[in-house]
């Protein structure tokens, strides 16, 4: 699809080394591999035979393609003190607007890969959805042909959009995974194992891999089975805020499902 | 494993059509199928060769098995009104005690799958974990046989630690699935797809099949991000409800995360 194409990464965090995992794996090359910890940039680096630097200042020109993967709260000075050269900038971050290279660089775009990632788990990049920006259709064109060569799909999301497009995802992962963990705290007081969820857990995410999650909805709130729900109640009274997590959540339910959609 | 049983069903609701299904195909024999509704109990019977009646007075014995998988507020009257017989019975509510047998049947126990059930979706028993109880050693025997015959994995779970786990389900089902719900209301507002979300959904469930929850916590509120934080709950301002669940939720995702564990 993409012909290879000669990539710098900014950041070694989790984000670029799933990316240049993928970017190796679809026959692109990596020059070099910048991060503020200088062990990090080495320890990446050496796997794919980039140069690694801690110096934005030896961000050297040449590659086609910079992947800016750093923290939110960085990436603006990172990109400040990035030397500029010929290639394409991009940012792989959900709640930053594409603004933030202007003024800076005037061949820039957005990257950003719609998935969760940690080091100990390998994602197959060709599932993930990249949302992307960019400052021309020529930088577009570069992008949409990066994610191509990785398999997967893209999606084009202005920075407006992306921002709630992060929100939701918080919603259905930062937060989905936080109940996983609540769920975890009352197995714990009875001494259950956590194992014995994880079958519900699966099917829970499978159900809207295919349906809505209104039609998928099951449970005492959405038919506000009044007994159940006011034993649960009394069964989380040693522990208020997961009371109100739940009064709130069982509220919310039956008025979504009291909803035409 | 265990000998073929004869079974009757009482209900013929999502749990009854999946639990004979799985029967059948694990070689035991269907009897006899009630449903209050007697469409309902023919559209079940005559898939495995099975008497329908919407008539408790005619449920008959010589079955072996009695499983009751009906609503929670009408099982108990649903017990007491069918007539007396030498087989086990056994209910599959996750909050219902065992004791809703008592004085009317002995020979009785809970068989409680726990997995989230819909007529739409086929699931493969075999990774159903069964939380079983029985009034003695004996009828524990054969409801495990039957759970093992379905080539699934039992656990002993009395009551009042059934309860817990059926309210730890709502939290890793019903309460997340409510969160798919909410990230797919931010998206229509954007008119962006929720398919975009569905690998995400899929990893993050994936995710903890190996680490604890905990360990698998991402996001702006375990870092407690405050930028992002303070800027999404602006974004959720027209709506009040979906607001204060952001706030809980971050708060407790935050508190979780400085607990010891």
């Amino acid at each position: 699809m993409n012909k290879n194409m000669t990539i710098t990464l900014i950041g070694a965090g989790n984000v670029a080394t799933h990316l240049a995992s993928a970017f190796a794996a679809a026959g692109h090359n990596l020059q070099q591999v910048y991060s503020h910890s200088l062990e990090n940039a080495e320890k990446l680096a050496r796997q794919y035979d980039a140069a690694p630097t801690n110096q934005l200042a030896a961000v050297g020109p040449g590659a086609g393609l910079y992947i800016f993967a750093v923290k939110d709260r960085v990436l603006e000075h990172v990109i400040r003190q990035t030397p500029d050269n010929d290639g394409v900038w991009a940012h792989t971050a959900g709640s930053m607007p594409m603004s933030v290279f202007e003024g800076k660089h005037p061949r820039h775009g957005v990257f950003y890969p719609l998935q969760t990632f940690s080091k100990a788990r390998s994602v197959n990049m060709a599932e993930v959805p990249f949302c992307l920006e960019a400052a021309s259709p020529q930088e577009y064109e570069i992008l949409s042909g990066v994610a191509a060569s990785l398999g997967a799909a893209s999606y084009p999301v202005a920075s407006e959009k992306r921002k709630s497009l992060h929100l939701a995802a918080v919603f259905a992962c930062n937060f989905v995974n936080h109940l996983y963990d609540q769920a975890q705290e009352i197995l714990c007081k009875e001494s259950l194992p956590f194992e014995l969820l994880r079958p519900l857990i699966l099917e829970t995410a499978q159900k809207v891999q295919h349906l809505q999650p209104r039609q998928a909805q099951t449970g005492p709130a959405v038919r506000y089975d009044e007994n159940i729900i006011q034993h649960h109640l009394q069964m989380l009274a040693p522990r208020p805020k997961s009371q109100s997590l739940y009064h709130v959540l069982s509220q919310q339910i039956f008025t979504f499902a009291s909803q035409n959609k």
